[in-house]
This record gives structure tokens, C-alpha cells and sequence, in this order.
């Protein structure tokens, strides 16, 4: 592609290049008249910087990366929703990369931030990452970095993720209100602290009223599919059936109503569902499903804020902020 | 952030800038030796080269941009997986911008790309999107270009989509064997070709069974959730009530969904849907949603593919490739 360069701004204007750099840079050496003849120049000829030359200047790219485990997912889109609408306002542009929930190739995208491709990070972690040595490397070397969402205790970023230990509780009491006493837990990682926090809401609130706490009533899914079908199967199966579901993901109480269609068990009346989920058409399910709402979008706006805000300060600033956004428990026919 | 530069590798081998940036860059004229070494002391200092400083050299960024007109649709978060695949598999990075369905925001998001921010684009137009010389003044500028989807026949590139004519002949005449005979068409623009490919597959079905096509069974849905609500809840109340809706994309079917529920009209007693969509969970729908599900990862995959191939030809190649991939009807409970 051939875009129109400063040079060809110089020749026009009959000017030197450091000149018209100079001028729609608004450098104060340069007169009103010669910047006005610039700008005016460089819109009528649709003239835009390189952003690599700019980058190379300025050390900065305006770009940021999103590294979120999988895109299909309703969380996950609404939050993109949300750091697009910021990015779009405070004139960013942003990257997207897909762990697919792997240890691995969360290590293999972040290499290719060692070398200011971009100038920030906002980071969900994948369901597998323990490890975090990864991201410390890169806050070494310098590169700003937003957690939000599945984050982990281990990284020194700022982060935003909603009360996931709070609404777990409620989300639990109100399966124990609807009847329920035998409740298992299906968690997607045992290495989150979004994880971790939801199960100590739901064992809190067994604690409470005074349900036994279980470990063979917590099981881990993964990011197979057919491995949470068969795990879930094999669950629904017992002679001592749980006769309440709690999934921590969406796809997991999507894979448990797979599993109850094929075994012809009724939902809610032999076992009740209720699950983290941003899914709009949950009212339109069969039967429609009990959700604990994230703010997801919100989520995305606040992560992508701190982010720019973070990028865009005159000092260093180490400050790290926790900002924590409320979920909401939407009660429909899958506990009734 | 301080990356290691050149500079620091030069400095640690003692020798100057260019001849470590050759070494690196394989050239005939450093030994061997002095490339090993290079080579070696680049892995143990986790040097990058700078991607905008290979950016301006090479006149390319191996970055492409990707507009969609929404992300939070299972059409085209399965196509971004689908790019995904590929843009890692061949070590291209990608931007994400969102129109909204904006014809205005997608002329504003195209002015970033006359300058070399991007290789180039993957384009899935806004159903607003009638005029394209925004596009054509990219093309004209060099900007390599694929089409996928949201297609228009008046840009010259090559393009991706589904046999929309095809399956749409296909899903009227389910409708009409199941029964229906007076069949509204819900479209979403009258200015993509995909949309009047659907259209036209309508029309033509119809014609052939003998039914007449009535201008009052065809509707324009717009990007308003609150508008399309309305305009569907006016049409079924008419006196002359649709038994069959034909949603062209799944958005509107979940609003008639919603529209049915409010007025109390079963589905699919009273009236029968279909609708494109690639709603993973269209099975646990109530009623399960019949659906024409497009090969989405498949498109993005291959509309990928024909922009790095573009991209890394080695003669400018302006051979235009039109590639249809085929769409499935699957049949569930919302046409029994």
C-alpha cells in the first residue's frame, strides 16, 4: 500500500520534513500559519502517521492485548464489549488472543510480548495456569498489566472481578430454600482464586445451615467436553443422586442439561441447576435457568479504564487497584 | 518497558549494531561463527526483534485487522476461533473492531488502516452498509482485503460465505411441508447480498409451491432490539396471523421467542420458526429451535487462509476467489 507520507506533505508545502513534522506536532518553533497550512494539507490529503514510526518514537504503540481463555463464550464477548467501548473512546486498539483454558500457550502469546508490540495487557488467566512465572516476567521487563475475571492471587496487578464469594453463598442458600440437602459442586479449575472463592461461598453456606460438607460432592470439570459428560453422567447416576447442581461456568450447566435430557432426568423436579452465566436467552431455556449474573460488560470497561489510566500516567505509578463489581442472582424455573 | 535491544547484544559481543542485525537476519556475508554465536547470546537474553522496527523496514506488520459488525453472536465467535487457528498457526496477530451495525463507525474504524497500522483486513459488513467507498478508497490505497459473510457485490474482493440462496429454498419448503402457508420473512438489511440471497431462496420456494409471495410477509428488522419487538408483537396480532416466521438471523428469532412468551401464542402450535443461527444450546431451547447452522469456524479458517496467502504472494496477485462453504438445516421441535 502506498499511504501519503510526510515527505509528500513536505513537497507539496515546499517545506523541509522536520518542519511539517514539527508543525502537526504543534511544536511551539513553528508559526500559527505553517501549522494551520499542515493540518489543513494533511487532511485534504487523508495523511495519517505511521504508527510504527510514532511507536517507535514514542515507545508506544496504542495497542493493547486481551489474552481471555475462549471467545464463545457469553462472558467473555460482553466483556470484549465492554474494553471495546473504551478502547474506541480513548483512541486504543487491541489485540485479541485465545488460551483455549492451555498452561501452554498462554506461555507461547505472552512471549510475544517481551518486544513492545503492545503497550499494555488485560489478562484472564486460563482454568490450567498455576504457575504464574510467565506474567511476572513480563511485569518485569515493564509491561502494564490488568487482571480481571479469573485472576490469581499470585500476580501484583491491579485487577476487577465481581463478589464471587458472596453470591456463591446466596446462590447456595437459595438451592438449600428450594429443598435441596445433597448439592455438588462442579468447579472448571482448581487453580483460580474465582474458582476457589465461589466454592467457599457454596461450602460456607452448607456450614451454615448445617449440611455436611462433602468432598465427594466437588468434582472438577475440564475443558473437555466429553470428559464433563462423562464425569457428570457418572454423578447423575449414583444410588445417592445429588439432588442440586451448582456449576461454576456456563457450559458446564449446559453439559448437565445434555446429560439429564439423555437420561431422562427432570429438571427441576428431580434435580435443581443453577449456574455462573451471562447467557441473554437463559428465560428461553428448557426450563429456563437460575443464573448468577456477572457485570460483565461493566467488568470490561473498568479493566480497560485502570489499564489506560495505568498507561497514560506521567510517573511510574505502582498503585494496584482492587475494584470488585456485584453479580446478581436471577432465579427462574431450573430451582423451582 | 525496556526490552532487550541490538544495542545490548551488540555491546555483549562486541561488535557492531549491523553486523549482529545481519547475523540475525542470516545474511551471506557473516561467518558462520558469528552467527552462532549471535544467534545464541539473542535466545539467552530472550531478544525480540522490535515488531515496529521490522514493521518499517519490511513494510509490513504481520498484524491484520478484523471488522465485525458484533461479538457477542455464536456466528462470529465461532469465525474468530476459526481466524485464530490459523493467524497462530502462521504468526499473524489480529485486531478486533466492532461496527455495531454502524455504517458510520465502520467508515471511522477504516481510516485506521490508511496507514500501515494493518496488512490487511478481514470484513464482514454492518447490515447498514450500502455505500462502500470507504472500502474501495482501501483497496485503492493497496490494502489487501477478504470478504466473508456479510458480503456486498459491489467490492471487488474475494469472499467467503455459505449457499445462502440454497438453504434458505430449502428451510421454506420444511416450513411448507410442515404445514405453513402464509410465511413471514424477518430480514436484518436490505443492503447485504447475504440477507437478499435469503430472501431470494424464500421467494423462489414459495413461487414454486404455488404460494404467493405477499410484500406484506416481508419485514426489515433493524439493529433496535425494542423496535423489532414491536414490530413483530404488531404482526402477530394482525387478523391474518403468520403460521411460519423465517428468521434470517437468530437475534430476531430469540425476539420472537421472547414475543410468543409475552402473548402467550405456542410455538410451534400456533406458528412455526426457523432461523440461521449457530446457537450451540438451539437443542435446549424451549422449543428447541430448528436452525440452517453455517460451517462459521470453517469461513473464518478459510477467509484467513486467502488473506495470508494474499498477503505473502510473491507477485501482486489480484485474482479474486469466491469460496462457498454449505450451510446445514437442522431440523428440532420449534417446526414440529
Amino acid at each position: 500500500m502506498i499511504p501519503v507520507s510526510l515527505k509528500d506533505l513536505a513537497k507539496e508545502l515546499n517545506l523541509s520534513v522536520s518542519t511539517v513534522s514539527k508543525a502537526l506536532n504543534d511544536c511551539y518553533d513553528i508559526s500559527a500559519e505553517t501549522k494551520r497550512k499542515a493540518f489543513a494539507l494533511a487532511a485534504k490529503m487523508n495523511y495519517h502517521p505511521n504508527p510504527y514510526a510514532t511507536g517507535l518514537r514514542k515507545q508506544n504503540s496504542k495497542t493493547i492485548a486481551v489474552i481471555i481463555p475462549e471467545i464463545a463464550n457469553h462472558f467473555f464477548s460482553l466483556a470484549i464489549n465492554g474494553i471495546e467501548s473504551v478502547a474506541k473512546d480513548r483512541g486504543y486498539h487491541f489485540l485479541i488472543y485465545l488460551t483455549h483454558e492451555d498452561y501452554q500457550k498462554e506461555i507461547e502469546i505472552t512471549k510475544h510480548f517481551q518486544n513492545g508490540r503492545v503497550d499494555g495487557l488485560l489478562l484472564s488467566l486460563s482454568s490450567e495456569t498455576s504457575n504464574v512465572a510467565h506474567i511476572e516476567e513480563l511485569l518485569s521487563r515493564g509491561v502494564k498489566i490488568v487482571s480481571f475475571d479469573r485472576v490469581s492471587e499470585k500476580i501484583l496487578t491491579s485487577r476487577v472481578n465481581t463478589n464471587d464469594f458472596q453470591s456463591s453463598y446466596l446462590a447456595t442458600e437459595h438451592l438449600i430454600e428450594r429443598g435441596c440437602r445433597n448439592i455438588a459442586f462442579l468447579s472448571n479449575s482448581k487453580n483460580l482464586s474465582t474458582n476457589n472463592n465461589r466454592m467457599k461461598g457454596y461450602i460456607q453456606a452448607l456450614a451454615r445451615h448445617q449440611l455436611p460438607v462433602e468432598d465427594h460432592l466437588v468434582f472438577e470439570c475440564t475443558n473437555d467436553n466429553d470428559h464433563n459428560y462423562q464425569l457428570i453422567s457418572d454423578i447423575l447416576q449414583r444410588k445417592n443422586r445429588p439432588d442440586g447442581i451448582f456449576a461454576s461456568v456456563e457450559k458446564i450447566a449446559m453439559t448437565t442439561y445434555h446429560v439429564c435430557h439423555d437420561l431422562g432426568i427432570d429438571i427441576p423436579k428431580d434435580i435443581k441447576i443453577l449456574s455462573f452465566s451471562n447467557l441473554e436467552i437463559a428465560s428461553f431455556l428448557n426450563p429456563s435457568l437460575t443464573t448468577i449474573t456477572q457485570p460483565a460488560f461493566e467488568i470490561g470497561q473498568e479493566a480497560a479504564s485502570i489499564l489506560f489510566n495505568l498507561l497514560e500516567a506521567k510517573k511510574n505509578n505502582s498503585q494496584i487497584l482492587n475494584k470488585t463489581l456485584n453479580s446478581k442472582l436471577i432465579i427462574r424455573n431450573s430451582t423451582n
